[in-house]
């Protein structure tokens, strides 16, 4: 029907009879409009001024109107669009992703979010029985997605530093397609900050994984939500480190933004960065699920884009203070963990580079009731017990009343196949000594919440045998 | 996750380390606003008023900020949220189907428009291989959304009364599931002003087909986007149809709803009525898709259904003033019609009781090259060139300066062994016939543009042999 739209509309002043659209007379609503933090160029830190000041801080406008002129078209923001999104939306995130991340050769599709963009380039990417790769600890509500589409995963090992390029060569080189079947050729990888892990690739990584990817013909799918919260020693020379979309020569990276983590997760508007092959296919995609993304959406991206709102200098002094200010509250929440956890002995945990998480490693070979010689059944491999405790470690904190998330939801779930390569069924069973902590949290909750999870990593090892 | 959240928060004052959320207070807004059309109850035709007075109309604000209590939680609606929506939304859509549909036993879930709706109910209820039933034309756009899923159709007849219950008795009694497969368990259908010929089922057929779903025990997608727009001969005795929704005693009907056609498509933001069953599924294909729906349009229609927006009293009566622009709008298009178009004796329509369409038949079988003996190829059933000529119409309008929609496009496309069932795979090809035309374009094209359909269709069937 669209291709239909393109030829009925070959020559200039036609008349029509086509559309199915309702009548814009007919829509009711004049304006939008939207009251925001200023990110002016007199404030300093325009983060610290709006939270400080409170209902004080000064605001701007991001407003679109039917009856003056503006960024947006406001008629068109409101009416029936095409997949791709609104022309002049798609420009104000073309231009941003320019200045960020220059990449060669790349469009921009607007999404309705994180979620949205990549469980629709799972689909897009991906056929029934295909294998996929991912980082062995990541975001279960993403990992989950794909699975009902008959897609398996192939975790590939993480270290301090993120995704292990010797281990995504290992898992490679050692696939049998006679075996395992069609060989994975998508990686999907969050490189700053990851959730759970708040693990960092380096740029020297980010090197070595993009040239394994082109060796092995694999598709990126670099999901980047934390790329503005990447941590500095030195505000005034250091850099983020480079996207993959950045150094993407064939267009085999599909990047993967949006507004929620440096802005709102409710404004559910994001966008995919791709070569202009995959942009085709997630128009039609777009087209038959979630159709074009909403006009509010769209005009306050717009508006705060273009010159009357934030603009991109605007955006950038904005990031750029979230980002102090998360780094400000990472530095509290470690000062509390040293002092309330790590003093323990019982867990560690450094200090992630990027993102909202700390990644807390518990001592659990050092409990009275560490086990390595468990077996399932008769025949099987021995196993350790570290599930086991680590459940009950999650249920003391609860009881205790503090909530952390248990490594054990988010360890990627492996193919059985793609299980017995990465070496045994239950290799990862030993690796979830883990806890997810954020530091994006109530503040003023850190110290008594650290304290609780101390005192029960006391209570839980010292218990009598 | 989700279900750990649930175990995490099962007493108050826990503390938490655990959230991926950004924290509120960073949130860079205070306040969104909308400026809309009046529904006050002072206005008799707030439609009229809206479109007559031009910028002077009189309009109220639709409002949520950070810093005042309102209708909807504004930090809730800006940050992250479950797949069924914010409860206050929720709540809003629930109290508007109760008031137009008093269902039983039934739940909301927000999607975010129809596409998304009716999408994943074809997502949640088939599986590859299964067969769905739908009106032999229908909107392409939805009926090509479930076949990369493997999804097949099976067209039943329509009149100009809608879906014909004796056809839907005759297919599903031939069904043989030795020979067509699984015996199709869903009815995707839109009951009133249907897209594209703007049939609506009388009340009776509704009943009829009701039974025939119970009697062969199918569940009932009822995507009704034009339910607002069913047109009266007399305002104050006439009712809308009764909704499949509101005779669902089994649980069977799943209602798709939107404020697309009443309001503006640019919202999208609409939901699904259904029994708690599918709209437990419904959450998590939500949140493993899509999220939540966008906080803008939640606050949009939590104020707008709130006391201090327009109200269950101002969404109605908008509704009613607009039926009656359209009804105005129609009755003038097929004016138009009668002196333009029906007057050459080439074509003809009826009036469509509700919706946007008007639904042309063209007298092919009298154009002075219609055959009925052509054969693809030796062996093969004789055919008509319906479908040759119609796109020769097509072809001669767009030349001529009009846009109509072909009957082609819409024709749904029946899986080979449903088409066989069908009586004969070109069956539909002889009914393509039809071009859909619209009333909801800009009023002073009707004319010229009909005017110019006149011509055509005069040119097109007097040609010399």
């Amino acid at each position: 029907m669209k291709a239909l739209w393109r030829v009925a509309n070959r020559k200039p002043g036609m008349l029509s009879l086509g559309t199915g659209d309702p009548h814009f007379s007919l829509f009711p609503m004049k304006k939008v409009q939207f009251e925001v933090a200023s990110a002016s160029s007199d404030l300093d830190d325009p983060v610290a001024t709006w939270t400080d000041a409170g209902s004080d801080a000064p605001t701007q406008w991001f407003s679109s109107s039917r009856d003056e002129p503006g960024s947006t078209p406001f008629r068109a923001a409101m009416a029936y669009g095409t997949g791709a999104g609104l022309p002049e939306a798609q420009r104000a995130v073309t231009e941003l992703t320019k200045h960020y991340h220059a990449p060669r050769d790349h469009v921009c599709t607007l999404t309705i979010g994180n979620m949205d963009g990549v469980s629709k380039l799972f689909r897009l990417l991906g056929s029934p029985g295909d294998h996929f790769l991912a980082d062995e600890f990541s975001f279960n509500a993403l990992t989950n997605a794909p699975l009902a589409h008959g897609i398996s995963w192939v975790p590939v090992r993480i270290d301090q530093g993120g995704l292990i390029p010797a281990d995504l060569e290992r898992v490679m080189s050692a696939w049998d397609e006679s075996v395992h079947g069609r060989r994975p050729h998508v990686l999907y990888t969050v490189p700053s900050g990851q959730n759970p892990t708040g693990c960092t690739l380096s740029p020297q990584r980010r090197k070595q994984i993009y040239e394994l990817c082109q060796r092995f013909d694999i598709l990126i799918i670099e999901d980047d939500p934390y790329y503005y919260l990447q941590y500095v020693d030195d505000e005034a020379s250091s850099q983020p480190a480079p996207s993959f979309l950045s150094m993407d020569l064939d267009g085999r990276v599909l990047r993967v933004d949006n507004f929620s983590k440096v802005m709102m997760p409710g404004m559910r508007l994001g966008w995919v960065t791709s070569s202009d092959l995959f942009h085709q296919h997630l128009i039609y995609l777009n087209e038959s699920s979630t159709q074009h993304p909403h006009g509010f959406g769209q005009i306050f991206i717009t508006e705060m884009l273009s010159a009357s709102g934030w603009g991109l200098a605007g955006f950038d002094r904005w990031t750029r203070s979230l980002r102090k200010e998360y780094q400000r509250r990472r530095d509290v929440f470690l000062a509390h963990f040293a002092r309330e956890v790590a003093s323990t002995g019982f867990a560690r945990a450094d200090a992630p580079p990027a993102g909202m998480f700390v990644w807390v490693d518990v001592h659990v070979q050092r409990h009275p009731r560490f086990r390595t010689d468990l077996r399932d059944a008769e025949g099987c491999p021995p196993r350790s017990n570290v599930p086991e405790l680590m459940d009950e470690l999650f249920e003391r904190c609860l009881d205790a009343g503090v909530v952390v998330m248990p490594a054990s939801i988010f360890a990627t779930p492996a193919s059985p196949g793609a299980a017995k390569l990465l070496g045994g069924d239950d290799s990862i069973q030993n690796r979830i000594h883990f806890l997810r902590t954020t530091f994006a949290g109530e503040e003023a909750q850190m110290q008594p919440a650290l304290h609780i999870l101390g005192q029960v990593l006391r209570d839980f090892f010292t218990e009598l045998k």
